[in-house]
């Protein structure tokens, strides 16, 4: 139905949720023609057998799997390559595909931490390239669209963090929030910890249970941070807490932070209004108004709502968004088409 | 098996789901005959057809449902009262069972509140029997088993303020953690809404849902604040947010509060310990070890686990329970057995 | 995108789950312009109000609820309405609705059953307009893409229905199957039961719970034996025992039936693939290939297996498919489609 | 609180759910001393660190795990084992312990066939220990508690056998059906599958799915055809299709039978009364009453409801019951209880 050619995409590590995720959208999506998919352990199967789901759809029947090879993977003609491989992996491809001309998306955290420094304190390895770290865009659509919209490598942010940045950020810029008072509990559904065998992963194991995990210290701390400093001008630290929570998709964020400057409700309504008035993705449901991860799972919205706690004078921030479409793959397809020159919701408009 | 003789009790609005959890429990007290559930809506039905788990077992097949009408309650010789009833009619009841010389617990809000005021404000009502404040016992039995043990009139506590509450006490009373500095997100399990024809609470509603309510000020806030001043010996103001997740049981409690006065894991750990060390239901899991609602689902323990953040100077408290158990209806009989001269743990063993 | 003018359509009770559905995927219709939604609980309230998933997409932020009335719809300009009605109440509206030049596309059971007297001996009342039966077409689009191409009036099949017709229906035309040997177990989501509030479909009352109803004879056998003894050209009487499970969509169907004239897994093979070989929605998963319905869950699809026990001369024949999609909404949008003259996955692509 | 000893008793293969049920049955068990658990993985653990749930109960927290070596467990002084390994390593263990002098309730398939050349054409392997077999007893105590009562080895029934022999066993033997229509179809919790680090078991894909596996021949058809052709008096062959579903807990089995000799709903309640009127864990819901596997999770009950169907002659049968306690380990214990002179019912209670 479109005029122009399509552009040829390549997705590593497509064999997990995030993968998959990213293959749900792209065989809806008019702008793109998928012609590579990479995995080690399903090298040699076609997409609708290593997904059911995809059977009968689009090239699924037909596209098989290969080994992540890079001169394999040129030779498909990709012109942009989404990497949806572990951190510490992705970092390996990403230098020859930009070598060979590719464009990269990365949704690893590799390039999501502008400090190898810092990279290697939360991720316990040495960069594997740091000297990208540089032109890498920390790809978060509401924020950068511009930078990402010119950028050859985009790292595309973690489901947490996107859930705990975007809620934060207009009132830190403008000052309503005092940055030393951020407290955050995010609950995540068991996708978030991808498709491994892992025995406490187990349905009997998950369900009926609620969990904490990496308490203290989780490493999405490192990109939050970062992120919250920017936009406060000064160094940000955080409380945070993830629970394991018996859904499959969804985030549900929970943030208190402490007013200031005689921020109220209102300053905060209207903050967020400036902020994301045109983006496309953010929906902001008012006043005392909760989100609701059901509202959000399989689309690439994320839901924003809030209150003002006049006994201890807190905001309470809540925002819901599905951890593998905005939290990962629809957020890697929302900075593609701004890389690609399309509109920001091409293929992301599927409830 | 007991050499003495059971005590015959009643409850009162047993149709629900803390009413059935008390059933449950009950029919497995040795020292316990349930003589007496009341329901208007069962009214004549035995036991057993409204509860199928219960067909078979003890009095289930025998049992009938009755009005709540206080002579008959009487004339069934109970001695003591469980009131499993909404708040503003539990309160209702009370004085003339303790006039009619039955012990009373209470597992609605109505006599927890000892500020008739405090009451209205978060209950929208007028107290239906301010006089019986004074008289009745938070009951705690963690913290004042004395006062239960000789107690006509015991409130037992709701389940987000036990969850709340025990983590909290030991740290606030030994000045750890700045009263101030209080933080909470709470997970609830939707047998805690109760067993109301309401669609927002259907299945196909709260499976893959997480979403938070009564933001910011929940009504189990009053009776948090009020156990948390005493321990802290000055007014305790907190945040407290609770979210609906997909479990049917439990409750999960993220606890942040500053460190004061140099504290760190270990004086908190000590603090647990000195206070719970001889509590035959609260397991101090340890530093770093977060609890899991599913290994206490059922039973009558809350898990206890905390860490220390030094990059932020806070502690993370945690604590799992069952909202029904621990929260509601074990509790509930965890202050029958002081009442009665008992083992704390007696019918309480199940796993 | 298109050349032609979108259809403008109505639907009518839009406010429960099948409505709902019916939203989502006409939302995204190119072909469709959604000119007016009833609903009497909801009247007056805009869609993305009644439902948060629809906010900011399309014509949500701005349609508003009416009430159900003849001369109001019609005065929308729709020319297509879907009657999303419990049974007895569309077949109210379908002959207003076809006198002023509308189709209907009827997703309740009103118009199901030819025989006025089958559907007062399974619904239980008096057939509200008999008359209109003659007319209306039974729209399983595998079947009888013609007569609903030319048709004013479909009755969308049930959700159990296709389940269990689809499977059956070329065994039993190409005599493969004893016709009077056939058994059916199927298991159904919760929204299969509606949006009710029916305390028996809270979600602690569904979760971890398996149960039957509705047994021996559920509604849905008539219609189903109705299109099977078309297929099989003499009267067919089967078992039906459906089963509540605790998944939010979703239905899965095993059907045994008995060999007959030497058939195997080959010639029953052979006899699905020629009935379904060119039917987009129908995925022939293989011999011993058993369906999932997570892969199906939210798309038109319904993916068919079966094997052959040489032990016992049986046939097992297995379906999943989404109750709300192919069971519901997502097959009435098909027959808008083919009534529209459009092709059968307009607007049902999404994965 | 009892008059003689305790029984002193060992668990093999203690770290799996089967096990975790057994040490939770058996911890409250007054007539059980729980001396020894055996796991490869866990040996040198205590039980409570390996299941948290059990932390601070009886011997949890002092207990070890052990490797499941003869000698160290005979050293032990056990006096009954139970065996909960895999099938094929079970029946390694079950002679040593008979020599030594131990009782021992196989919870693996290895003693449930009575004829080698099956047991090896539905599991694949030359059996272990072929000259035991004369010796065990299918410890099914509804049917053989005279025989198990003397019995030095028990093979206590798998899961979905006790689901599928139980409601049909009466009928069977009083000739009110055709053992020639037996057509079943069983749902299971995922815990059914055990505690095993696969991935088609993970939440995220066990959740929202319901899915048919081992058809058309499951492994447990051996014993399950074996028992109903002991009853029927002839060999009896049956369909039999399972799905798993996504609860932890729980088997719901659907049977249909053909009545014959006139036989009617009444009949088949007589037979069902007579069978198992004194069974105490037997519970006959009535005609038209499904049963519903939230009624029996962790309890020992198994639920059986009916249908007559006189449209088709077919009588339908419904069991719910909880995998891993009637199913596996409650039954087991069940066994322990006959074979040590117990009341059936002790330690078995609780619900």
């Amino acid at each position: 139905m479109s005029d122009v050619n399509p552009t040829r995409v390549a997705i590593l590590g497509a064999s997990g949720y995030s993968g998959a995720e990213l293959i749900r959208i792209l065989l809806g999506h008019e702008g793109v023609e998928l012609v590579c998919v990479t995995s080690r352990s399903e090298a040699g199967r076609c997409l609708g057998d290593v997904f059911p789901r995809f059977r009968g759809v689009g090239v699924a029947d037909s596209l098989k799997f290969i080994e992540p090879d890079i001169e394999e993977i040129v030779a498909t003609g990709a012109q942009v390559a989404f990497l949806a491989l572990p951190h510490g992996v992705a970092a390996g491809f990403a230098g020859s595909l930009l070598e060979a001309g590719l464009k990269v998306i990365d949704l690893s955290a590799d390039f999501r931490i502008s400090d190898a420094g810092v990279y290697e304190e939360f991720y316990g390895i040495v960069h594997p390239d740091p000297a990208l770290l540089a032109e890498a865009v920390y790809g978060l659509p509401e924020v950068r669209s511009g930078e990402i919209a010119q950028a050859r490598l985009v790292a595309s942010p973690g489901c947490y963090p996107t859930s705990v940045i975007l809620p934060l950020l207009p009132a830190l810029a403008d000052s309503l929030i005092d940055p030393a008072s951020i407290h955050v509990v995010s609950m995540s559904g068991t996708s978030g910890a991808g498709k491994k065998a892992d025995a406490s992963l187990l349905f009997a194991e998950c369900n009926e249970s609620l969990r904490a995990y990496c308490v203290p210290r989780h490493r999405h701390l490192s990109e939050i941070e970062q992120e919250l400093s920017i936009a406060a001008r000064q160094k940000v630290t955080i409380s945070f807490t993830p629970i394991l929570t018996p859904v499959t998709a969804g985030i549900y964020t929970t943030v208190y932070a402490a007013a200031q400057n005689g921020a109220q409700a209102g300053d905060l309504e209207r903050s967020l209004g400036n902020a994301y008035g045109a983006a496309p993705f953010v929906r902001l449901l008012g006043e005392n108004i909760p989100p609701d991860t059901k509202h959000v799972t399989r689309s690439n919205f994320i839901d924003i709502g809030w209150a003002y706690d006049s006994r201890t004078g807190r905001f309470v921030l809540m925002s819901a968004e599905d951890n593998l479409v905005k939290g990962a793959s629809g957020q890697a397809v929302q900075n593609f088409n701004l890389m690609s020159g399309l509109p920001q919701t091409s293929g992301l408009i599927g409830l």
